[in-house]
């Protein structure tokens, strides 16, 4: 596969309007498209915004190089009016969105992208691609955290999903709160640190667990974390802690009870005066099974399967949907509004506020088509991410990880409940 | 990110591994990891391996450069010699596999690796990536092109998943038995026919669903399918049949209740002469939507987020454990096996038979411990895929996509059924 452009990670019928539209003379009107979710994941009380940064990075390589016009064209695609046109193709608008680590309910404008029609609708692919798998892992991911109540996460989930998706998933969960990733590639690209020491492979590997211990301990240190669950545990944490002496790291429990395990060997552990020695479990953790392992004395979690697959709600259903439009390249714009049964849009161009009461609580997210003016505690949501096809938006996702704590601290209690309910702050449509 | 290596696409815990059997002098014992599933996503019948073309690339791909060293050692994760074995890393061992596209079922050794351990241990993630992922994606796509029933699927779900998972998303489901698929890298990568013609932005830019459907059918052809339910879906039929005559391709429906709709529609097509006309219908549709709508005068189904995400399995909770090794490069293979409590593992290399019965239905998957016996309706289901490091199991999509189709033909009427039960063919372990 060609990486060098992601020109096609698009959907066929995005060009095809572009080329109706070349031939219609409507392709430069200026027109605006959202990112909104109608509804958050069925029950959730919130959403975290991520994915805000991939998907610049991925509009900076779009590109329609010669190999992509060459496809396009070759299979009756695209015709030579719009190759022509892709071959210059540069992103020359305006684009704001909500800050990556933010949160968001029903209707929030996530993204607006104002351009014109044929710069903006090309887009929609791109940017719900890298939105909806990104915004579905950091809103599980926060969940998690929030369960966790300050213990670490260590996110191991990439043999679970797509190769290349889960390193966005490491960096989503980064954001979202979670510690370090055992995926190495998210280490490199994102400076998301990582974690990670041996699997029971490498027990079964020698002859007798304890030479695999001690092969461990001589590789990476007294300080590492042993896998102590591949035959006997209460025998491995004896050896464990003999061949290592109470200064070991910790030991890691993948299997059985982890709660009933956990105080069994916290307790035996104490009991060799491995007091520091940490216990981190992991074996198919959800939000609900750590918040369910809180008394429980364990003092890290490794989760894999349910971060990378959204605990239940792998995709965010954000959609991009025009809601303005010019009748000409610079004309005024006007709302348009699809009628179609169960799933209207609201047309006109719109801005996000979180207002918040005296307390610094969210109240309501305030939705509204025109420009806001918001109170001495409200938050303005949209920030600017491109300005006349220029990225200025970009930050580190150590910025992301920031807001996302801010954010959550604005939230009401009830926003942290894991049950099923409705979104914690009610959307104010104005 | 540096696309030109797949070699971080890897846990940290692995080349921890990697660095702790260099140190203890067993990183050349010859080891044979298996990728297998302890059971199928909750309810299912069968599934259907993919993904076994795409972890061939990745592995050909998969080498330490300079940059990728660099950040290993940076980080103190591999040391020296770990690094330097790193570097000339080339995988040299044999891999089998099930053919893409065949079904399994538990316990199906679906990869065979057999290599020094080191060499071996280092491919978990990314032989799991590729692979759950992929079987997830076509082990639903399978259920829907069964239950749609002749008539033809597009796949249409890039914008739900991550924008790279969209693409092996779209292979996977041309291989299942899906017709044609949105994204456009999957038809240059993969050589999936692609299809797609407008969304309800389109109609909105122009100055009228009049307008709008003239511009298209001036672009793309009366051949073109029309998006009909942005306002009034009945009066844009109308149009749409007035405009283009009574040869228009199609009318696409996206919303309200498609069964009712169609039949409206059809009559309403067939009233106007439009008796080709075909109806296409989208909009979350999943296996069991499309056996709703099997009455319903439907000539095809696009299919988005529930392809993506699996239809509720997203991932297909394979795993690659080590269940053979030897104490030396060449010694004989014992059998090895965790003990872990709910999570135990079968020891020693395994071969996988479909035994079928005289009618050429499938009876049991054998899985036995010594190579196999096959009767003479039996079908060996490993083959080789990589001989001393050289990648010999490459085929076109085409020839995955024939033989799901065969294999599909071996299956048990009750295979088929929708409703959640056992796996359709026991596995017989010997």
């Amino acid at each position: 596969m060609d990486h060098s452009t992601t020109a096609l990670l698009t959907d066929r019928y995005e060009l095809t309007m572009v080329r109706g539209a070349l031939a219609s003379g409507t392709a430069a009107r200026r027109a605006v498209f959202e990112v909104f979710a109608r509804h958050l994941p069925a029950g959730r009380r919130y959403g975290v915004v991520a994915g805000i940064g991939r998907f610049l990075d991925a509009l900076e390589a779009y590109r329609f190089d010669d190999p992509a016009l060459e496809f396009l064209i070759s299979h009756g695609i695209v015709d030579e009016p719009t190759a022509s046109w892709l071959s210059s193709y540069r992103f020359s608008g305006d684009i704001w969105g909500y800050g990556e680590g933010d949160l968001y309910f029903p209707g929030s404008p996530i993204l607006v992208v104002e351009a014109g029609f044929a710069d903006a609708v090309i887009l929609e692919t791109l940017a719900l691609s890298t939105l909806n798998h990104d915004t579905a892992i950091a809103s599980a991911a926060s969940r998690m955290v929030h369960a966790a109540a300050g213990r670490p996460i260590i996110e191991m989930g990439s043999r679970r999903t797509h190769e290349m998706a889960g390193v966005a998933a490491a960096r989503a969960a980064y954001l979202a709160g979670f510690t370090s990733t055992s995926n190495l590639e998210a280490g490199r690209t994102y400076g998301v640190p990582t974690a990670g020491t041996s699997a029971h492979a490498f027990t079964l590997l020698h002859d007798g667990e304890r030479n695999a211990f001690r092969a461990q301990l001589d590789a990476l240190g007294k300080e590492t974390t042993l896998l102590v669950d591949t035959y006997d545990v209460a025998r491995a944490v004896a050896v464990a802690v003999e061949l290592a002496g109470p200064g070991l790291g910790a030991v890691r429990l993948d299997s059985g009870d982890l709660a009933e395990t956990a105080h069994e060997v916290r307790a035996q552990l104490d009991g060799l005066g491995a007091e520091k020695t940490r216990i981190i479990v992991t074996g198919d953790l959800d939000e609900y099974a750590i918040a369910g392992l809180a008394s429980a004395p364990v003092d890290g979690y490794g989760v894999g399967t349910s971060l990378v697959t959204g605990s239940g709600a792998p995709t965010a259903a954000l959609v991009y949907k025009l809601v303005a439009r010019a009748e000409s390249e610079d004309g005024p714009l006007r709302p348009v509004a699809k009628r179609s049964v169960g799933k209207p849009s609201r047309g006109g161009r719109k801005w996000g506020v979180r207002h918040l009461g005296e307390d610094g609580k969210a109240i309501a997210e305030v939705v509204s088509t025109s420009e806001p003016d918001p109170g001495p505690h409200d938050r303005s949501l949209l920030t600017p991410l491109v300005r006349d096809g220029e990225i200025i938006g970009r930050e580190p996702v150590a910025a992301a990880r920031a807001r996302h704590e801010r954010a959550m601290a604005e939230l009401p209690p009830r926003a942290f409940q894991l049950s099923r309910g409705d979104p914690a702050v009610p959307t104010d449509f104005r």
